[in-house]
């Protein structure tokens, strides 16, 4: 049992269940309004609001506003987020497998 | 965009990277001891003491003390454990083949 588990290579950024939803929304390429990704992971503006900047700090979104008289934000995958999404998908496919999987050693 | 994302689903207590890891490792059925859990996962004993303590709180993992003189402390999952980790692995793999078939819409 010493050999590494997959569920090492999680990374806190990406995986976090919140953060996961918003990089899987975006992947497709598309810029989604700040509204449509805050209803359609059901949360709070607040919420969303600090889970972007966790993930603009890392530059895995990018975000713009766009309009005139009452402008709103849209919110948009990198080319780092797509690699980071993608690394992330990976893990939890290992981590799927493993659990599916466990060897039946006694320690 | 207003149908809920399969995210949404996802149970912190369970889909926590460390504590994912735990519930995958111990889901073949065996019990593990405190040590290899904490090697396998590169936790230290302060970490892995945190999060079990989480699961055990929400009844999802066990343990009992063996062995004379300097007894160790082994680890099992509960069937509560084993139900909460199969529908975290199922919103998984929901949230994965959204992420891979995420739609072309705009907005």
């Amino acid at each position: 049992m010493s050999d590494p588990h997959p569920a090492v290579s999680l990374d806190d950024v990406v995986h976090q269940r919140t953060r996961l939803g918003v990089l899987a929304l975006l992947n497709s390429g598309v810029s989604l309004e700040f509204g449509a990704l805050r209803d359609t992971l059901h949360l709070t503006d607040g919420n969303l609001n600090r889970h972007l900047k966790v993930l603009q700090e890392a530059d895995l979104v990018g975000s713009e506003r766009r309009g005139s008289g009452r402008p709103k934000t849209w919110v948009h995958i990198t080319d780092a987020g797509r690699s980071a999404l993608a690394a992330e998908l990976a893990a939890l496919r290992a981590v799927i497998a493993a659990a599916e999987h466990a060897p039946d050693a006694d320690g």
